[in-house]
């Protein structure tokens, strides 16, 4: 089984490929143009794009969104994770949460497949619960790992290198999409 | 000539109403689900919301699209100012300009129109530049009005009151939509 993983975030891909090969499922990275809507529910964005995948591909496919949602400002930067991360970074996160006592947060991962067997996509959504920490720690993962310390750890998702892929929202949404996948293969 | 102006926000509304009706140009307030395409280029945002609501509407219909773009924060909140502001509010901005000594940004608007006569959106671009404040001051106006003071004065947008629909960027580029529509009525 190949399927298509429509991302242009190489990190991304990079991750999703090493925990899908330990179930044997092949994965290739497909570049398509696809419109990012511009909505603050994760599960609407990936559906919207595994539905504009699939209708140029016409080959099975999954796109995956993720966000980071933090309590105290309101779930910022949410679904604009990419976008803000690129303009003001884990600095400009841990600007804003100065002075913050509540630091509580969410990793937020939505993975949405679409198929010819399939009349519309299957989504299938996870969160990681954690804390902001007080500055930047660690160099692996990408986008905001450096500054997620996930509940019960006392790192960062940067320094859990390899770790971070067993307990990601990430990795807790690719369980369930695994768990569909060998169902129906 | 009466034209459907796209837009949820009232605030908008009531500013673009305001300057129209001064030129005989009535306007009426159309609300239609739309994708709010995430890219960062606000004249294709403009662009791709303008082919959206004519198709639904298949009358005469305007977007408009502004965003603040701050020169020390890479343009951010750019294109994303609605969702930005909505989440962490002039606070957020102050706290991320907190000790940046270059305050320089602008205001950019951007008008897409579409009707039967046209094959594509005719787009009206504008911008006002000027700089961060460094506090809140005024009341008028709406979003980031009260942060932003434009070069020549130093009153912010929100202090300005109605001088603001003289020289803001959403005049300037209404002015260049109201010639379009004179020279084409």
């Amino acid at each position: 089984m190949i399927l298509n993983f429509v991302t242009g975030n190489e990190g991304k891909f990079k991750e999703v490929k090493q925990i899908l090969s330990k179930f044997q499922i092949n994965v290739k990275q497909a570049k398509v143009e696809l419109i990012e809507p511009q909505i603050e529910d994760i599960k609407e964005v990936s559906k919207s794009k595994a539905i504009q995948a699939f209708e140029k591909l016409r080959e099975p496919v999954f796109v995956e969104d993720a966000g980071l949602f933090i309590d105290s400002l309101n779930g910022f930067p949410g679904a604009f994770s990419a976008f803000v991360y690129k303009k003001i970074g884990c600095e400009g996160i841990l600007q804003l949460m100065k002075n913050k006592s509540n630091r509580d947060a969410f990793f937020a991962s939505s993975i949405a497949f679409m198929s010819f067997s399939l009349r519309e996509p299957v989504v299938f959504y996870a969160e990681v619960k954690g804390k902001i920490a007080n500055e930047k720690r660690g160099s692996s993962g990408f986008g905001f790992d450096p500054i997620f310390i996930p509940n019960g750890y006392d790192k960062t998702f940067a320094e859990l290198g390899e770790e971070k892929n067993e307990i990601s929202h990430r990795r807790k949404a690719l369980d369930l999409f695994i768990e569909f996948l060998l169902k129906n293969r």
